[in-house]
C-alpha cells in the first residue's frame, strides 16, 4: 500500500515511522525540508498512482487545514482520497467532502488518539466516511492502530465527521477525567493523616475500580516531583473540550463534569479572578467584611461575624 | 418589654439601638465595659424579672455561643426564655433547647438577616420553636424587622432549629445570587463592544427581572471602583455556605449552583491549586504539552499540536 | 416624536400602549390585520418622514428578523434608523448594521426586558449603537423605561451589539438568580422541622439580603401554589442562557453558577438521563449492585454493600 | 499465618477464600450458619491463639461494625489486633482504635477495593496505622493483592484512618470518571452522524488516553445491551461520595467534578425536582411562559416569545 503523507510534525512523523515499520510505502511531506521526503506538495502527488492515490493530511486544524485541502483539491483527481486525520473540528469535514467531491475525490476524516505514546504502543483511531473507502485505507489503519484486535483499537464511526466527533468526545471524556484525579489528589494532599500520597495513588494501579493509563501517567509524575513543586498549576486548553461543551449545549445535553473541567482549567489560568472580586466587593458593601486589598496578605480564611448577613 | 441582650458588637450594639428606638427596656452585656450596661451576665440576670426573663444572645456561634446559654442556664429559673439570634449551626439549637428544658427555661432560635443596614431598614427574622414563646417575643421582634407587613420581614418558620435552619438557606441562596451577578460582571467586562459595563448593571436597576438588594449594592461597589483594582479576588466564607452544601447531601437534595458558588470561594483563597498542578503534570506526561514552570511566564493560552491527545 | 413598530404580539402591543401613552405618534404593523395599524410594512414605511423614519422592530430573533431587517432595506432610505428590540442573538447585529449600513441606513439594536409586566413598570432598556443615532430615540427610550432616573432603566452600553450582549448576560445571570431560589426552595421544603416554606421566602422580602423581584414572584408562585402541585419540573430555556454559556466558552471566562443552571433545566426535560443510565449500567457491572429495571419500583435509595467497590 | 474473619457476605466469603488459596489459615465468623466456620464470635476467638490473635472485621460499616468492634474488645486480649476492612467512615477510626488501644488491642483499617473482581483479579488495599502492626498482616495483605509488584496493589497510607480516608478519595474518584464516561456516552448517542457508539466506546480501549478499567467495563456493559434498554437511570450511592464531598467543604478544597457526580445521583432518584418545579412556577409568573402542567406532555423544547424576559 503506497500513501503521500502531509505534516511531520510530531505527529506525523511518528506516524510516518509506525506505517512504515508495518510495509507501507510513505511518501511524506512537509514545509520543513530537513524532514520532507519530497519537495512540494505536487511532488507527493505526482509521487503516487493516479486514481488510486490516497493523501493522509496531519497539519494543524483550522486554516493550516483547510489550505491543504484545498490546494489537494487542485491537484489530485478524481478517484483519489483525501484522509483529515489532523485535530479539525467535526463541522469542517462536512465542507471538505463536499469541496472534494465535486471534483470526484473521496474524503474520510479520523480522530488519532495517543499522543507521543502512539509511536510505540499505537494509536486509537475512529474514523468517518463511506465505507468503501474505509476500507480501501485499512492497511494503513492497522498498521498504526494499536497490537490486539482490531475493533479494539479503531471504528469506523460513521458518516463524514463521525470520527472527528468522536474523538472530541473522547477527549471531552478525558478532561473530565483528568480532574477527577486531580480532584482526589488535592484531597488526598490536604489530609494529615495520608503520608503517602504519591504512593496512594500508585497503589491503584492494580484491582482497583480507578485503575487506568491516566493514573498510570499520574503516578509517573508524581514520581518525578512528589509535590509538584516545579510545575505551575496554568492548565491550558486545545479547542476540544470547548467543542464539546457547545456540542453539548446545541443538543441539550447536560454535562456537569465535563464543563466543570473545562472551566477549572479557565479558571487556572486567571491571574485575579474579575468574578471574585465582584463577589468581593458585595460582601463588602452588605456586610462590613474585611477584605483583602489588592496585593496583601491575609490573615484567615473563615471570619465570621456574629449575626452577619453572610 | 424588658429583654437581656448579651453580645454588643457591631450586631448587637444596633440591635439594642434599634429595640430602644421601639420602646424595649434593654439591658446589654458585653464583655466589652465600654459597651456593657452591667457589669456581669449575673449582674443582667438580675435586673430582668424572675419568672419573666427573657435573654437574646448574640454571640459568635460554637464555643462562645455553647458557653453564654451554660451559663444562663445555671442563672435562669423555670418559665424564663433563652433566645439565640447568632449564626448557630441549626444543629445546635435542639441540644440548648433541651440542656435549658431540664430547667424548664424555653428556648427560641432566630436567625437574623440585615448585616450592617439592619439599624436603619430592620432586621428579617426567621424564627424557630413554641408558638407560645414566639408569641412573647413579638413585640422585640415587631421592633426588630423592618417597616411594612409583619409577615414580609418575619417568620415563625418550624420547630427548634428552624429559624436557624431558614437562615442557612438564605445564605446559601446568598451565595448563589452573588455568583450569578459576578459572572455575568465578569463576561460583561471581558467583551470589547460593551464599553459601559457598570452603567449597564446600573440600569438593571429598574424595570428588569434581575433587580435587587444585591444588585445595588454592587451598582454601589461599581460607582466606587469601576474596576475592582483596588480589591483582590480573596473571598472569605462564613461557614453557612457550607453547612447548607452538607445538608443538600444530607438531605440528597441536588445543589449545583449553591456549590459552585462554594466552590468558587475556595477557589478564590488558592495561590496555586493542587488539582491543577496535577493535571499540568498529566498533560505533560501524555502529551508532551508545554507545561507553564513554577513561577514562569506564558506566551498564550491555547497552544496546539497536530493530532495531539488533548 | 414619530415610530415605526413592526410586530404587535404580546411584547410588540403592550410598548405600542406604553409609548403612546407617552404621547409617542406610533404606527404598528403586524402580520395579524386584527392587531394592525396599517396593511404592509411598505405602508408602514410610507406612513413615517422620508429621511427621519424610525422603525422599530419587535419580532422573533433569528429568521423573521432577519427577514424584517432585510425587507426594510428596501424600503427605507438614506438617514432613516432601524431597531432591533427582539431577541436577537447579538452576533447578528453587526450584520444587521453593515447591511443597512450599505444604504446608509442607521442600525441600533436594543435588549428589552420586563416581560409582561413592562407594560406597567415600564421595560429595562439596553442599548448598542452610535451616540448620535440612540440619542434620537431617546423620546422613545424615555417612554419605554420605567419611571425614575433615566440611568436605572436605561444605558447606552455600547457599539452596536452591546445592547443586545448585555440583555443575553442579563438573561444568563437570572438562570442563575431562579436556580439558587430554587435550590433553597427544595432545602426548605425536605426540611421536617420547617413547617412555613412559603412563609419562610415571603418573610425574606424585607431587610434580607436576598430579597429581589424574583423573591416577589416566587412568594406570588408560593401563595397560589404551595407544593407547586399543578406544575411539572419540565423547564423549558429560550436561547439566550445558551449563547451566554456559549460566549463564556469563547472567552475562557469560568461561569458554574449559570452554566449548572442551563444544565438543570436540560436535565429537567430529560424523561430518563442516558447518562445516568450507563452509569447504573457500570455499577451493575463492577459491583453486582442491584440496579433499577426500566419502570420497575425501588425499595430505598442507599444500599451499601460491604467492602462493595463503589 | 493465621487469621479469623468476621462477616462472610459476598466479599468476606470471597476474601477467605483468596486467602486459603495463598496458604493462609483462616477462621471465619458469619450470622448466617452456612457459610460460618465456627458459631460464635467467642469461637472465633478461642480458635485463635492468644497475644497474636489477628481478626478482620468485614461486616456493614456504621452500627454494626461497631458493635462488632465492641465485642472484640471483650474477648480479645493484649497484644492482639483488629482490622477494619469494611468501608468504615474514615473518622470512626479514631475512636475504635481508642477504645481498642485502652485493652492493649492494636488496631488497623484497610480500604479494600475492587468489588466482585477481586476473588480473581486481587484486591486492591490502603491501609491505615502502625508501622509494625501493618508489617504483622503483611501475609494477609499479599495473599489479598492482586498479582504484581506489591506497591501497585498495596499502600501503607498513613495513620489510623488514612486506609479508610484513601479508599473514600478512590471512590469519589470514581464517581467522577464514571460521570465523564456516561456524559460522553450521551453525546456519542445524541449524534446522528455518529451510527456505532457502542463500537466507538469498544475502539477506545487501546492506545488513546481514556483508557481503563472503568471503560472496558461499560464496553461490556454495551455489548449487553447497546440503549440500555433494561436499566433505569436511577443510581445509588454507597455514602463514600457523600463523606468525600464533606470532607472537601471542610478542607475547603474545591470540588467540582466529583461533586458534580454525586448531585448528578440525587437528581437521578428524583421522579419531580422540586427546584426545578420552582423555576418553572417562577417563568410563568414573570414573563407568562407556557408551563407543564404536571402530568401533560409537552410540543416542544424552545419556545420562544419575542422580547421574553427569560
Amino acid at each position: 500500500m503506497q500513501i503521500g503523507l502531509v505534516g511531520l510534525g510530531r505527529m506525523g512523523a511518528n506516524m510516518r515511522d509506525r506505517m512504515r515499520r508495518a510495509g507501507i510505502d510513505v511518501t511524506g511531506y512537509d514545509q520543513n525540508p530537513d524532514v520532507s521526503d519530497v519537495a512540494s506538495l505536487a511532488d507527493l502527488v505526482a509521487a503516487l498512482p493516479a486514481g488510486e492515490r490516497v493523501v493522509w493530511v496531519m497539519v494543524p486544524a483550522g486554516a493550516v487545514t483547510h489550505g491543504v485541502v484545498e490546494e489537494l483539491g487542485g491537484l489530485l483527481t478524481e478517484g483519489d482520497l483525501v484522509i483529515d486525520g489532523g485535530n479539525s473540528y467535526f463541522g469542517d469535514d462536512k465542507g471538505h467532502a463536499e469541496q472534494l467531491g465535486a471534483k470526484g475525490i473521496h474524503f474520510v476524516d479520523v480522530g488519532v488518539s495517543g499522543g507521543v505514546w502512539g509511536l510505540a504502543n499505537g494509536y486509537g483511531l475512529m474514523v468517518g466516511g463511506d465505507a468503501a473507502q474505509v476500507e480501501r485505507v485499512m492497511p494503513v489503519f492497522d498498521a498504526l492502530r494499536p497490537e490486539g484486535p482490531r475493533e479494539e483499537g479503531f471504528v469506523h464511526a460513521g458518516a463524514v465527521g463521525a470520527g472527528h466527533y468522536a474523538k472530541m468526545v473522547h477527549n471531552g471524556i478525558e478532561y473530565g477525567l483528568m480532574q477527577a484525579y486531580a480532584e482526589g489528589y488535592e484531597l488526598l494532599a490536604a489530609k494529615d493523616i495520608v503520608t503517602d500520597v504519591a504512593g496512594t495513588m500508585k497503589a491503584w494501579q492494580r484491582g482497583t475500580v480507578v485503575r487506568s493509563w491516566l493514573l498510570e501517567l499520574l503516578v509517573k509524575a508524581l514520581e518525578e516531583d512528589q509535590q509538584f513543586e516545579a510545575i505551575d498549576d496554568w492548565v491550558a486548553d486545545s479547542g476540544e473540550g470547548r467543542w464539546t461543551v457547545d456540542e453539548a449545549i446545541e443538543a441539550a445535553v447536560p454535562l456537569p463534569v465535563i464543563t466543570a473541567a473545562l472551566f477549572a482549567r479557565f479558571q487556572s489560568r486567571q491571574e485575579q479572578s474579575p468574578a471574585m472580586k465582584a463577589v468581593a466587593a458585595l460582601r463588602q458593601q452588605f456586610g462590613g467584611h474585611a477584605v483583602k486589598a489588592a496585593g496583601a496578605p491575609v490573615a484567615g480564611d473563615t471570619p465570621s461575624g456574629v449575626g452577619s448577613a453572610d
